[in-house]
């Protein structure tokens, strides 16, 4: 029901095949990504984006690499295996996803040479390893898609920031997997999506998806959020997250914190849907997380037009943070945390054994 | 040291020069403007906007209609001067100040006509009704900008949205011209304009504005409102506005209620700026202000490329209402109203002979 973002065609050899996300609205094409560099570019100029589902491609990006090759021995492969990572993880150095999945990639590679498998095991292997990761992306999804469903009933009217949707993952999606669900089971929901600048993720992507799978979707400017609320046209508020802490905090899309203010103003409950993977166990608090500026052109010259004077000074971050104290709760594939704080994180974190067991006893 | 955005030029006969806002910030272009038909040509494609700028505008057109003409008698000059104004009034028939002006114009030549005074009278009556609307306005501006001005103290940092500049205004605007009068008195403050979608005066006007004022701005995109509040950077708004209740309700550009939630949040004063011919005495409450809806291709296809897909909802209300109890003051040409409510609202009607005196004694 919802669009695939990216898939694997074909077995061994096989290549990826995926939406040209820079192409969005205005045209649907699908593009057959066969090499390493091919990958490395998609990546880097953003025909696919969103956390988790660059970690899917960056995988399969690594198969691309090795697939066709004649190994000496499996040092050899292992030595090719880590050279390719290093080049698509030079695609987009600040995407925590990237990274995880290609570690994850060349570790399964590592354990399986050190027990003495052959090149071609090898390479079978790193084929299982990256399925599984694409499979347990999309489960992840529908998991959080099926536990944010329970929290909707129909005709309800909820907001969207950004697109955290199926075309940024290799499933149905963060933010949007609840309303893919409640979509499944017949409930009649109306959304309304910020535009979301400077990028215009929810302008360009989520309207597009959303409209595709028959969902009620409007699209308004991010300064019509504030207005929608006060006139009773938001029932909740869903969004995605990039990272977040211990304690809850989140961080996401410019905007989103002024969304969350906006929620608690109007007695609208906030939820955000993210997989555990996105929980940052180092980072105690919201404080702690850098936060990205973007080029002055984002905003001057977004899309092909100057909209601002030459020379003018713009401050450009693109990401936010909302404390864990406005969050009505988080969406995960262990079930919901409910007004989070570094207890009820803990706890959902052990859970799913992101961290180890509490101690017992006494 | 602010521009001007508007001037007639010349004696009787004369014309009107003014910024070609549509070519900004690309472009700083004055055109000059000889006819009715240019000058409602001018309002209506937003040459020239701003509630105070198109009052002044059009009480020059209707100067532009008449000072080259012959006429019969007085009778047939003031049949005339109906005709321009009729057809000014039709370039933005929701310009509340344009029907001001014009009615003003319309009444002064009805009462230089029924005292018996000539043609050529009747004429030299209207350009100096028009003189005066025009320096009346400056002379607003600048009162509203030394009140504004006392609140703000050297190296603060304000937020405004929307252009409520010199260019809206015959003079040095309404919400930014505190920050024109400081900039005089030697204060150094720091700007942060907020881009305002989904037409962006913020961006385009705004910054060319006070950039070419001298005044530090710093264009941000609505989205990072929030977390420029968040991090200590803003210590006052200062927004401009369309038109105000009864009761001090504010009805300003889409975006500003949502400035003023967040500055509630952040405990950061939220200043309105706007002359008493803002205040509309008939609307008792923001509740009954109609809101415009605009064209869903303000959002859509707002910088040339279409940015969402074809066929989608939109939803893109103009205007929002923010609750008098958000409202730090009201800065006006009679003084402030601090926490505006009915009975200073009222008074400060009173002062300024917008309302009758109340009845005093017990």
């Amino acid at each position: 029901m919802h669009v695939e973002t990216l898939a694997w065609v074909g077995g061994r050899p096989g290549f990826v095949r995926l939406i040209e996300q820079t192409l969005l609205p205005r045209e649907e094409r699908e593009v057959e990504i066969r090499t390493v560099d091919e990958m490395v570019d998609a990546i880097y100029r953003l025909a696919v984006r969103g956390a988790p589902a660059i970690g899917v491609a960056a995988a399969y990006g690594l198969l691309l690499g090795l697939q066709d090759q004649e190994f000496e021995d499996g040092a050899d492969f292992l030595g090719r295996a880590r050279e390719s990572a290093a080049r698509l993880g030079s695609a987009r150095p600040t995407a925590v996803n990237l990274f995880w999945a290609l570690d994850r990639m060349v570790a399964r590679a590592e354990r399986d040479q050190a027990a003495g498998k052959t090149s071609d095991e090898l390479l079978a292997g790193l084929f299982e390893e990256a399925k599984n990761i694409h499979s347990e992306d999309a489960h992840q999804c529908r998991r959080m898609g099926e536990v944010g469903a329970d929290l909707l009933r129909d005709g309800m009217s909820l907001l969207t920031h950004c697109n955290a949707g199926a075309l940024a993952t290799g499933g149905m999606g963060t933010a949007l997997a609840p309303m893919y669900v409640a979509h499944e089971r017949g409930l009649s929901l109306k959304v309304f999506a910020d535009e979301t600048r400077p990028l215009l993720q929810g302008a360009r992507l989520t309207t597009w998806e959303l409209q595709r799978a028959g969902i009620d979707v409007t699209l308004i400017c991010d300064n019509a959020a504030a207005t929608a609320m006060q006139q009773g046209k938001i029932d909740a508020v869903f969004v995605g997250s990039d990272r977040i802490a211990r304690n809850g905090d989140v961080c996401n899309k410019i905007g989103t914190y002024g969304v969350a203010v906006l929620a608690r103003q109007h007695g609208i409950p906030f939820y955000v849907v993210a997989p555990l993977s996105t929980f940052d166990p180092d980072i105690r608090s919201g404080k702690d997380i850098p936060i990205e500026e973007r080029s002055p052109e984002e905003v001057t010259l977004g899309f092909g037009t100057r909209t601002a004077p030459e020379g003018v000074s713009v401050w450009n971050p693109a990401f936010d943070v909302t404390p864990a104290d406005m969050v009505a709760g988080i969406v995960t594939e262990v079930g919901l945390i409910e007004r989070p704080n570094l207890a009820r994180v803990e706890e959902a974190l052990r859970k799913g054994g992101r961290l180890p067991e509490a101690p017992t006893g006494t």
